[in-house]
């Protein structure tokens, strides 16, 4: 899995399979306490499909300093929790208001309002419990602090929930090229960011490494939101899942409507060329996030 | 403050005012990088008075096993984020929808609804932020992690989450005694717990003190919510800062409702009795916490 050449589709393939079954594994501690309605709330949009770019991100950076990859799951899972918790709340009437994820309807469509803030609230919080279990994996207690505190200043105020406060605001009165890049920043490139040091800390990398890993994901985190704006404007319903042309149609700020679609598609292709450049010292074992960013640059949904 | 003829309203009173200078400077490591008018919205909400009861038990508990409780007002803080977030949650149009708490008005009313979800999220996302920070205050890693746990188990899906989606299963049909407790016991006193658990772990008790612990918080966290029903059902606008008599009004599921005031004022004080008699053996550093609940039991607002 680590080799130069890799089959980067089976790749995260296999490793989507494993986060599709961890995800219902990790409420297994609680479930008999869960209440059904909630639980089966949670297990919606957990199971709504989903490409987990997270969690491979996380297992992939772990992998680089452990090679027993399977003790990252239970994190990778997390960081699904808290990505699902935010398309949730995302998704809510008082917010972007969309009836469909992924192809099939949003939470709050198929359990009520009420139900979708407390599943989005119940998954933001079960990843915490998550991070915080005692397990048998050998991962230092330093480096579980330190993860938890980079995925909760991500998640937070100042990352994403930040980040979607001010997408709001611009939504509407549209935005230029930097509002729209601290937008993204925030609300996508935090969480996807932090998934990447997640997995490095807590495989116990080093700090040039973590500092390299945190520009990579940086980066990336970027550009993976740029190539969603430019899906959005050319993508149909069956490739995306849920309504395209929208971004658009209610003045989000997005990266084409701020600077045109080919500079977007170059700024994308350019940030990428940056992550890969981070990896470089890393050498052979950076190989699957390298090419994981070039998957970003070209995938179709 | 250890003595046992402590004077429990000075006492209170004063670490209340600790805990509300915390609240803010805890939002000071992200201050700069929080979108203002989120920043407003939480300030706003943390700022809207309450009696502090979580963080108070957490530094009461924490000071029967370590003299320096300061240490423990960062955690104090989280936990009342992590209450307040529950409050503006459970404020929502889509869920108990009240225009006042307080005696102000909801985070929802002011800012709207999207951004009152948004500020709930942050907050809870913020207390383990906080939870996690590093600071020099020689609190073991085992013990933050282990605390950690308990604060997401309480607050989450088999806890305080939990019982709001019961809670609102229930309104309109009402429940039976026992199904008010489960109510009661996720929704209210599972963070009360918490509170005081993260106190003791934190600070070091052993497990047989720890145990003690969770016993008088699940009687006092109990006897607070039959309490607070009672207050709901004998109170004035004026003395609760928000409206009363409202949980009969729309069927919800309260203790009163369901086995009748008188039982229900009988309940609270076995519960009391009960969660002072956990304390026995922990002779006078419990003083604090005996007092606290005694005064839970007595309490008009």
């Amino acid at each position: 899995m680590m080799a130069g050449d890799i089959d980067i589709t089976a790749y995260m393939k296999s490793l989507k399979s494993e986060v599709d079954d961890a995800l219902i594994a990790m409420l297994q501690p609680i479930r008999d306490w869960v209440p059904e309605r909630l639980y089966e709330a949670m297990v919606y949009s957990l199971g709504a499909g989903g490409k987990r770019f997270r969690p491979i991100l996380l297992i992939s950076s772990y992998s680089m300093y452990d090679s027993e990859w399977r003790k990252s799951i239970p994190y990778a899972a997390a960081v699904e929790f808290v990505h699902t918790y935010s398309l949730i709340h995302d998704d809510l009437p008082a917010m972007d208001d969309d009836d469909f994820r992924r192809g099939i309807p949003t939470c709050h469509k198929v359990f009520g309002e009420a139900l979708a803030i407390l599943a989005g609230d119940a998954l933001l919080t079960e990843a915490f419990r998550i991070f915080s279990e005692t397990r048998d994996d050998g991962i230092s207690l330093e480096n579980k602090v330190r993860a938890t505190w980079e995925l909760a200043k991500a998640a937070g105020a100042a990352g994403m929930v930040g980040g979607q406060v001010l997408d709001m605001q611009f939504a509407s009165t549209g935005a230029n090229e930097k509002a729209v890049k601290e937008i993204h920043r925030k609300k996508t490139a935090a969480l996807i960011g932090a998934s990447i040091l997640c997995g490095a800390i807590l495989s116990g990398a080093g700090e040039e490494d973590l500092s390299l890993l945190s520009q990579f994901g940086s980066n990336l985190g970027l550009a993976f939101q740029i190539v969603d704006d430019i899906l959005d404007v050319k993508s149909s319903f069956s490739e995306m899942g849920k309504k395209t042309g929208k971004d658009a149609e209610i003045g989000k700020a997005t990266y084409p409507s701020a600077v045109g679609l080919k500079s977007a598609e170059a700024e994308a292709a350019h940030l990428i060329d940056e992550a890969k450049s981070c990896l470089k010292v890393l050498g052979e074992q950076a190989a699957p996030l390298e090419a994981i960013a070039e998957v970003c640059l070209r995938r179709r949904s």
